[in-house]
């Protein structure tokens, strides 16, 4: 007798790295990251509907590894997901992520998924949606701060939802710069690479950070920002570890995903912890001002928000129901009788 | 040109049920769940060195998912596991879980796994392991009250670990009760089927309860409880539901695992925030007393914590560098050069 094949309760659909990039493929990549902005910007509306906690982080003198877990009610979905800058030296990412998706009725999960891709896809979809609302409506040039893995998700979503034209890069590694050079011009991005900072911001009209190191650093000082640019700072995202000058914060409005979590991770880890700020969701719902005129300095303080991972899970989810690129784990210990987990172990020797 | 395979450093071994079955069955129950224990204690030793923190719940009506992290310092682990009473309706599990163990060093994921058996598993572990300091020496019957999935493991483990040689079962269904005396009585173990929990606990120095309702339940009475019983209380395990009496807990010493979880989540829930416990990981050092006399009534209130996971992920990875048995996943992106996520996907188009 051959044990019984694992029943379809017991089934859960992964998404490998190699089916994510299929997606990515087969979506295109600025059509994926503009529908994912607007599944974030809806799910921004209803924010009241979600459970919402600060994200659970172990630090180590290497890194961190992060929890971030949310709820409407209906789904829940968490991502494990990790931040260790030295990790390019040995050939690892700096960051890696996975996730889950599950159905809060019965509590199984309905999806699992890499998240490395997407976590990129849905970090430049939500600062395009954010910057929806607070650049300069007339924006055609972004410098790049840190062209890391992050960086051509970043133009390409700007391109795509904001007509971005050109990007100017730099970085403390100049092979890093080539190497973004190469992928957005062959996008069809104009592309200036530059030898500093300073020389990158000039004449943007959007300056993104996104640099890695966990320490605080200065990647821009106050001289280097005009009046009217809007900043989209990517890179501060955790205790610690900053890119901006703290009087460049004290010149502009700030806005933030969730501020319990900002105030800890984000570049307003250096201000005080009543220093005013705006929730993004208050903005795209209407209840606050995004920018209010040409020479207001908007900034924001992006650290990335368990929801936009929701929104980025439930996105693949329905992809996946409609095109079954997927695999099926055996995740789920699924017995005839659900109180007889011994007995299916006894049974599955066949 | 076909695209690149994942390289190794994108792959994380998964343990599947089928797996963990044929891992349970290789070891053998009674084996595994004394190897674990004994991983078990050996971590509660060295207590101090973990990172500890409440679980993180998201309760609904219908259940609740939790995640549980932890960490050594070396290692990082986390299980996902959901408690939804109802699902036995819908022939869906009460429990089911799986979980990961990291390295901290670069923060990847090393092993995926099921945990719906290996919780099963360490749980029963935990209990016989605590039994052992807590129980009457002479221990040789044990009440069983609750025959649900984790009924069977519970008595195999107080079997191997303390000589238990007959159980006496109960619960409100008959058809759980049949379905344990049935799976026990196979097993070698001399079984009693009862009508009530007065009656199944004539006699035992042992009471287990392991019941699954979502409410404040009085299993035992305190008329119920003898003087020099050790009871082992699995089933009360979240706000809201409880399983003994209060006036059981004002009779007992009482021993858990982590305070500020089992506060919110034990049998202790229904006490004063200050009533004093006694913390297992102290007994288990020397550094706090077990079982004092004869006559002392023990109970302990075990929620199930973190740390119990870790040291079973930790088993389970290094069983399966022995074994191999486990299935590659393509979980991880990784690009040539780390910094280009963007190019790899590029390329992945062939």
């Amino acid at each position: 007798m051959t044990p019984p094949a694992p029943s379809k309760l017991a089934m859960v659909p992964f998404v490998s790295v190699d089916n994510m990039m299929r997606m990515v493929r087969d979506v295109g990549p600025e059509r994926m990251m503009t529908e994912l902005a607007e599944r974030i910007e809806a799910d921004f509306r209803r924010w009241p509907a979600f459970d919402k906690t600060p994200r659970i982080a172990a630090h180590s003198p290497e890194g961190v590894i992060e929890l971030m877990p949310t709820s409407d009610g209906k789904a829940y979905a968490f991502k494990y997901v990790n931040g260790h800058p030295g990790n390019v030296r040995t050939g690892h990412q700096t960051v890696t992520a996975f996730g889950v998706i599950s159905d809060v009725e019965t509590g199984y999960p309905a999806l699992l998924t890499e998240m490395t891709l997407l976590t990129a896809l849905r970090t430049a979809a939500t600062s395009a949606m954010a910057a929806r609302h607070l650049a300069p409506s007339d924006a055609s040039v972004m410098a790049m701060i840190g062209n890391g893995a992050q960086c051509e998700f970043q133009a390409l979503a700007f391109r795509a939802m904001l007509g971005i034209e050109q990007v100017r890069l730099y970085d403390i590694d100049p092979a890093a710069t080539a190497k973004a050079a190469r992928n957005l011009a062959a996008a069809g991005l104009r592309v200036t690479s530059c030898a500093s900072a300073q020389e990158a911001v000039a004449g943007a009209q959007i300056i993104t950070t996104c640099t890695a190191d966990k320490q605080f650093a200065t990647i821009l000082t106050d001289n280097m920002v005009g009046a009217g640019v809007h900043i989209n700072a990517i890179g501060g995202d955790c205790p610690g570890k900053t890119e901006l000058h703290r009087d460049i914060l004290l010149r502009s409005d700030i806005f933030v995903e969730y501020p319990p979590q900002t105030r800890i991770e984000g570049e307003i880890q250096q201000l005080d912890p009543d220093h005013p700020v705006t929730e993004l969701w208050q903005v795209v719902t209407g209840r606050a001002q995004g920018r209010r005129n040409a020479s207001q300095i908007t900034l924001f303080d992006s650290v990335g928000f368990a929801i936009e991972d929701f929104s980025a899970l439930g996105y693949v989810r329905e992809r996946v129901a409609r095109t079954g690129h997927c695999q099926m784990l055996d995740l789920l210990a699924d017995p005839d009788d659900p109180r007889d987990l011994y007995g299916m172990l006894l049974r599955s020797a066949g």
